[in-house]
């Protein structure tokens, strides 16, 4: 019985460890994507390089999607939405802007990319207001 | 030792089954804010209605946000994101129209929208296109 009670601790200890909700601050920012680039885009983003996503995980960003859409002007704009689960957020985005590949994969990326006019200072990418949230 | 093997496969069940990366269906998408009703939308979705949480939860929505932005156009947008678990959205869906409370929900905050001119028919919030995801 008391191997049981013992086994039972353990098993909660590993559930309690494994499962428990990470701490993760939510990103979601936007950012505009020329029409003649729009192709080169998706598809660099339908490969992206190996080393790049390396990197974008060990700087503890995790379930990273972007989206696509076209405005009723025409106009494309890309949506991003990140989670991160580190403890420095700058430093970490530091990191990432000295990683070799994906200064080579910026340069590919960037080009094909306009930032909105009205964007903080210092953001390329710009930053949105979360208004809501369920878990 | 038989009592430890098994409660080791117990174990190991358990941490499967509550673990297990789930089967998710994510969602993107846009729709405008009209600056009078910015302040109401985002006092609504401040203070969202237990009920309404509770529905969408029973359709089987996870960790859904809406950001906020303003366009160089003034235009205020929102960006919703979602996780779907279930087996059956369009049927989710219907379920969630149905609600009682998020009919009336919605009738609070639709009157904060304006539909995007070119989304698809049928659509309130329009989708958008994913083309990155890194889990």
């Amino acid at each position: 019985m008391k191997k049981i009670c013992l086994l039972l601790i353990v098993t909660g200890l590993i559930l309690t460890v494994g499962c428990a909700q990470q701490k993760v601050q939510r990103y979601g920012s936007v950012i505009g994507v020329k029409e003649d680039m729009l192709e080169k885009y998706k598809e660099l983003h339908a490969n992206p390089w190996p080393q790049v996503n390396k990197q974008i995980t060990e700087c503890n960003i995790q379930n990273f999607s972007i989206y696509l859409t076209q405005f009723p002007d025409g106009k494309y704009y890309l949506f991003s939405y990140f989670e991160y689960t580190g403890d420095d957020f700058d430093a970490d985005m530091a990191k990432m802007a000295a990683d070799p590949a994906t200064q080579k994969w910026w340069k590919e990326t960037d080009p094909c990319q306009f930032g909105l006019e009205n964007r903080p200072e210092g953001e390329w990418w710009k930053s949105m207001e979360e208004v809501y949230h369920l878990d």
